[in-house]
């Protein structure tokens, strides 16, 4: 496995790799959720990159940066055992060097959800994901169902600019008790993430009742909401029910939807999803 | 040669061509300032890819993209001639399907120059051009001195954005009076035509006064004003004396700039430049 820093010497390793390229993007930190894309990546494709790059421009200045977990040895060791072929790390100045002022922005989808509470999130999520895209050039990209509106906007962001890579989104990963897997976890207290099972619990609520026939959007919200309510230590930032492509939000009756949420438990802002109705 | 429209058609055929691609991008109507970019592709690499797209994102609203001259019968004779492997001409359908909503832009010189007076069209020109990019994968393209800030801005995005391509800037072709060749020019009739022949001689005059060690900007920019408002018919918006890479404005004393103006010939605006201190 190669461990690279800059472009030209990712680009030189690059260039010894069989195609399909599968690429899996990260901040790091990695997880059984990072490793499912990893697998799915090596299972389908020759040759796997993948970067490791807490990207400073999808935080906003008041957001957790500074504190984002690292462990890269580990991250490594963990990427060996799976079979990555090359490791992209690159830092700050490489990807932001001074006088950097290029933006690649997916306006309408980045401005629902998330981007309501997140307003400049998106725009660097696509930035550094474009750039990413260009320096690795992919056949395959893997992005986890986990970050549900960022699988949408990037997949519109390759539609539009005309990327010939094969966006694959990968099953949201959870833990034994339905915490969807996230790096963010590991700021959570021992009471916190007990607390933390409510959002999964209220998805699998909404799901078993759409699966017993409930289709009202208003309904299905309001069971989630009701739930994270019922925990003391969450507090419920969003719950919706939006069309799972184009993320406009739902009422009445609905074939299909989008359950989305972001909940602070305590300090610590968790987001989960699940899609309904969608085979 | 070939000739594409959609995006499958067009990955069949560079599917077929030899790396390195060299890509001529043009919005059509082609002169021998179009002709100079094919045959330097040409001349560089196994294969040449040329696309024709009049982008209506660059354009205001009030701009002449409805009248923008086309005639793709004698460019695509004309291109036969030059040899190109494939000539892609996407329609705007293809480009801006609908729903279409992500945009690149370049910030800071986006809004320098030509941007103060056109505050939309690098936007167009930088997402047209990552577009062409993406699709077709161009391991060099070519870009006329001409238009001095597209390709200032050009070489920003690709930095910026992580392009693997190589971009190639080639010097203005002017007809034989000195007028810079334009897709425009046809627009001037023939007392407009030699009043136009005031943006060169302007330029030509600054030059000569620079090679004779005249360094202070506001001078030299003063010679080329002086030029356009001695002609009738000339309307100057604006002359410029920039830094040649970072296009910030310049006084005193100048070691090299970039001279660069815009010019209503009637209804038609021209623009030309010239680079001083470089060699």
């Amino acid at each position: 496995m190669k461990i690279v820093e800059s472009i030209p010497e990712l680009r030189k390793e690059l260039s010894k790799l069989a195609h399909p390229i599968g690429f899996v993007p990260t901040m790091g930190y990695l997880h059984e959720g990072h490793l499912s894309l990893v697998r799915k990546a090596r299972e389908g494709n020759p040759s796997v990159v993948v970067s490791i790059f807490a990207n400073p421009t999808q935080f906003a200045p008041e957001e957790d940066l500074e504190n984002y977990p690292r462990d890269i040895k580990r991250d490594l060791e963990l990427l060996t055992t799976e079979g990555a072929d090359v490791v992209w790390i690159p830092t700050v100045e490489v990807m932001y060097p001074e006088g950097y002022q290029t933006w690649v922005e997916v306006e309408s989808l980045s401005t629902m959800l998330e981007g309501s509470f997140r307003p400049t999130h998106f725009r660097g999520v696509t930035t550094v994901v474009a750039k990413l895209f260009n320096a690795v050039g992919p056949d395959r990209a893997y992005f986890g169902q986990k970050d549900a509106q960022q699988a949408v906007v990037i997949q519109q962001m390759v539609r539009d600019l005309n990327y010939p890579i094969e966006i694959v989104v990968c099953s949201i990963i959870r833990e034994d008790d339905g915490l969807a897997m996230s790096s963010r976890n590991t700021y959570l207290n021992e009471n916190e993430r007990v607390a933390a099972r409510c959002l999964s619990r209220g998805l699998f609520q909404a799901r078993d009742a759409f699966l017993s026939g409930e289709r009202r959007a208003e309904t299905l919200t309001q069971i989630v909401s009701d739930e994270v309510k019922a925990e003391e230590l969450a507090d419920l930032q969003y719950v919706s029910c939006a069309d799972p492509e184009t993320l406009v939000e739902l009422d009445g009756e609905v074939k299909s939807c989008l359950i989305s949420m972001a909940v602070y438990i305590g300090k610590t802002r968790l987001i989960d999803n699940i899609i309904l109705g969608v085979s």
